[in-house]
């Protein structure tokens, strides 16, 4: 059976040592985050994740979920015992606001905690996860009827919630979609369409759903300015709070997928269901993407949780399985006829790379999270513009880097079980398939980097990138002065440049011709991901050097962050010029083939 | 449901125009094989696969096989119908000796065969491919009578084959195994111990089972020294030929796997069962390594395969799936909302950088199975030992780099089918998870890096190295005389470069520290893989240059050859020099890193 430890010494590490959020404890939130209490958070909610949710991984994706002939759907065995039991510790509350009942912790915390749900059940996870965006779409947007009528049971878990995007004809281009809402005479809608591949969308784990539902008003513009946003509840809400009435909408099939079993998939359909107007109306995207930008952050620590959790069972099975002596006499067991494969350098490749992403992964998602805490709670306006700007940018970055470097570790943990590794009963081969997802939905990588190259750079004149590069720039100069421990700044500084040079091919060459843009997209993601993890290689060099220097305990654990930042240093660092002249090749070999030829 | 069309134009480009096989005619095989022939047989075989192998594929992946209560295993639906017209129609003969009732074509027109059966059906192929690699070894190391006991019924297909080398605790580890062989009085052996992951080890589609079985006889060494290879018959054959008693093996139990549920993966247990010497005692690897070296092939095919197959479904899907508009106005279609997504410049990326493995890949393997039949029958001393030590070489590379190649060309057609590509019924996904087993059986592809690294370089003094380096080395001379018509040349002299010089690297290092070898060989099989693709797509763009210039219809044909061979030029070469900087990091950090600290 597959095993599972958080990481609580990593995150800490992260938190504590690279991120220091305790220099953040004058802003609401911080305050009552203490070093101890954070790390009692994590600790619990590492043995509530080893103990209740990842046992349930493997029934989750061998069982499934079912579609009963009502049209309810049947969770896998366990999964609404561990969710009560999930809600009734309170998880659901972490980072809510405290006056919807939540405990107002910061972003950072919630986050790190998230990693470890999604690495023990991903499927489970999904279901309070799209609950939180669907929650910071309505706090934003909806009126405060809404709020008040939805929220508070949301924030519990008590009900959950689900976006509802995309349709049979359209997934990435939502200005095609076909359903509609009418006004009724009380100021709802009667909403009527079909959405597919609602994570989420009908389960027994919880009283109600709430539904967030794209649609175009009768009358709006046919296109994506016709769009907006209404709040769908499964069950209708009395005047009193209470479960009311049940709405006229129902999952009318699961799709059967290649993972991510635990969770249902479904097929919407809304027959005239009644919803309310979130926002102004016309104006639905802007609110979903509040929830899809927060929903980004969280795909892209799915592919950092699930690169965890195989790398932790490749490290396990390397270390038990014996198969050919090592290489040098020096490293071989004497009383045994066979070594473990970990002293193999091919198996400590794999094991290698998958540390060095996760680790460098974990910095940059956490990073990430302490960015909306700053851009929501710092009382600085130039910090939280600062804070805004670079996670914008950076967005497009961990959602697509990061998990296409997970599903590329559990690629490889499943390389070091061999053909073990391809038989279901290992369970290995269940991290392969839950990470294929995580590259392909809330937008595919493609679509990150086009978000990335068409969006995120020009805006604001390329403020943020600017700042970005300043950034990086500065600590790369910081770090060779005092004396580099791990090499990373020598190996940055000329992948730095790579990028701002790639970045100066852009701005010159994208404006005269957009497919230059296109065709340039994937590889600059690829460069400039790979610069953010070789700059949480930098910070975490730092941070493990001076803690050496510091003395203490754990020794050997900085120690082995050393080495990794050595590692990502002088194997990984040096692509960079090779994305370089991908990204200047240019779009025209790429588009002057006609169709018919391919 | 997926479609598969045989790329016959494709294949006839490399056969005839690249590899120009017709400059073979005076070997034995050859004559027979004229072009029209060959053309017949493609067609014939392209037929068979599109209509009766491919409809197959998907009934294969969701049923499976199934074990029933006495051991026998039945086959999906249709696959033994089609079976018997696979049988009928000849195919498992193609390339067999015609002493034993073969066609005795060309290795290199069999190989092109194969590519379409596994494409339609890499389960299906597996039955018939495991066969003829039991033939090669039957051919060369048994005595006269095993052989014509057992090679005529199994070039037919009425009776088929399997290799039985791993056991629980042993797979690349072959000195390890601990099936027994006792002798018997009258010459055979008994044959006790269980054999895991034994593909096609039992099933419904033949008459017999010719099982060759890795074993240690009585009083042999326990260790790789130790080993004979057996042939273990599931049914005794009579002094008549015809099938008699049952012999005392069965198949224990079937694996669930991640993919190719097509084929019956047995555990098989052997209980004192009946076999017989292949070849001299003790030397049981030797025979097993001409099956596996074939296997090996065998294996880099079915990559590029899978590769091919997957690439095709996402060309239909990009040109009929509507979605944004294209980036230039000049590119929309106007009369309609959006446009087909094969407009898009980074779905075209994908599907670029698969066409360009996947074309690049089947002429490095049709040229390695040219190979395979001048070192059988060239009447050239000196040609027949050079094609030995190209394939030896490259043996390692055909597998590693085209099973790598094959499965991120599945994970791309996946991609560009967004959130449809993850759902089971479109098919797609199923490439992905049956293209995964082939980075990983025969050997995975880190002990592919291991074998070209640590025996094939060394081997002979690097004379195989060196004819290598000096062929590619004067083509790419040639190449800039001639003018260069994709740039490919100009683009493969820096990159042979950086591999020559890795190569030095490697001739420096490894002797004084073997963890060097291991710590370089990904990236160095990478590296290979890189510049031997880059040299099929020179010998392609001189190809197709020359069909332009003599003019003739498949005018664009060439001009997309020659437009691929410039992508692979512009986007794919350029990664040299990054790998050869991975290959001389060398082992230090690797190795340094205590287990404990993973």
């Amino acid at each position: 059976m597959p095993i599972y430890v958080a990481p609580v010494r990593d995150t800490r590490f992260v938190l504590e040592n690279v991120l220091d959020i305790g220099r953040y404890s004058n802003l609401p939130g911080f305050a009552n985050a203490s070093p101890d209490l954070i790390q009692a958070i994590l600790e619990e909610a590492g043995r509530f994740c080893e103990e209740v949710l990842q046992p349930l991984n493997k029934v989750g994706d061998e069982v499934g979920c079912k579609r009963n002939d009502d049209g309810s759907v049947t969770t896998p065995p366990g999964f609404k015992e561990a969710y009560q039991q999930f809600c009734e510790a309170g998880w659901p509350t972490l980072t809510a606001p405290e006056e919807y009942g939540g405990q107002g912790l910061p972003q950072v915390v919630g986050t790190a905690v998230s990693e470890y749900i999604l690495s023990a059940n991903h499927s489970f996870e999904m279901y309070q996860g799209l609950t939180s965006g669907a929650i910071a779409s309505l706090l934003i947007k909806a009126s405060d009827e809404l709020k008040q009528t939805y929220v508070p049971n949301m924030v519990t878990g008590r009900w959950t919630g689900t976006m509802n995007l995309t349709e049979p004809h359209c997934g990435t281009d939502l200005g095609l979609l076909k359903t509609r809402a009418e006004p009724n005479d009380d100021g709802s809608y009667s909403i009527t369409g079909t959405k597919i591949f609602i994570s989420s969308g009908e389960h027994d784990l919880a009283e109600n759903i709430i539904h967030l539902v794209l649609a175009k008003r009768t009358g709006a513009p046919d296109n994506v300015k016709g769009i907006s946003l209404f709040v769908v509840p499964k069950f209708l809400v009395n005047g009193d709070g209470s479960v009311g009435e049940r709405n006229t909408l129902s999952c009318g099939a699961l799709e059967k997928k290649m993972g991510i079993h635990g969770n249902a998939t479904c097929v919407m359909n809304y027959d005239g269901a009644k919803g309310w107007l979130v926002g102004e109306p016309e104006k639905g995207l802007q609110a979903m993407f509040i929830m899809m930008n927060a929903a980004r952050l969280g795909v892209g620590l799915q592919g950092l949780a699930q690169g965890e959790v195989a790398y932790q069972n490749a490290v396990a099975y390397a270390k038990e399985r014996r198969q050919s002596r090592a290489l040098k006499e020096q490293n071989r067991d004497p009383g045994a006829k066979a070594d473990p494969i970990i002293v193999h350098p091919d198996v400590r490749r794999m094991l290698m790379e998958s540390k060095a992403w996760n680790e460098g992964g974990r910095a940059l998602v956490l990073w990430g999270a302490l960015l909306v805490d700053l851009m929501r709670r710092s009382q600085d306006e130039a910090e939280r513009q600062q804070a805004e700007d670079l996670l914008g940018l950076l967005t497009p970055v961990i959602k697509g880097y990061l998990t296409d470097k997970g599903f590329q570790a559990a690629v490889h943990a499943q390389q070091v079980f061999g053909g073990h590794g391809y038989i279901r009963e290992q369970g290995v081969e269940q991290f392969v398939r839950d990470a294929r997802i995580a590259q392909i939905y809330e937008g595919t990588n493609g679509i990150q980097a086009m978000d990335l190259v068409g969006r995120k750079l020009p805006k604001d004149g390329g403020r943020a990138v600017r700042s970005f590069f300043e950034l990086v720039g500065r600590e790369v100069a910081e770090a060779r002065q005092a004396g580099d421990p791990a090499g990373v700044a020598e190996a940055l500084e000329p992948a730095l440049a790579e990028l701002q040079a790639a970045t100066m091919w852009l701005a010159r060459n994208a404006p005269a011709d957009p497919d230059n843009a296109g065709a340039a997209a994937y590889a600059y993601m690829d460069l400039m991901g790979l610069v953010c993890l070789g700059w949480m290689w930098l910070k975490m060099a730092a941070a493990a050097s001076q803690a050496l220097a510091d003395g203490g305990e754990n020794g050997s654990f900085h120690e082995a962050k050393l080495n990794t930042a050595r590692f990502y240093a002088e194997r990984e660092l040096p692509l960079a010029p090779a994305l370089r002249r991908k990204i200047e090749a240019g779009a025209e070999t790429l588009m002057k083939m006609p169709a018919e030829a391919f």
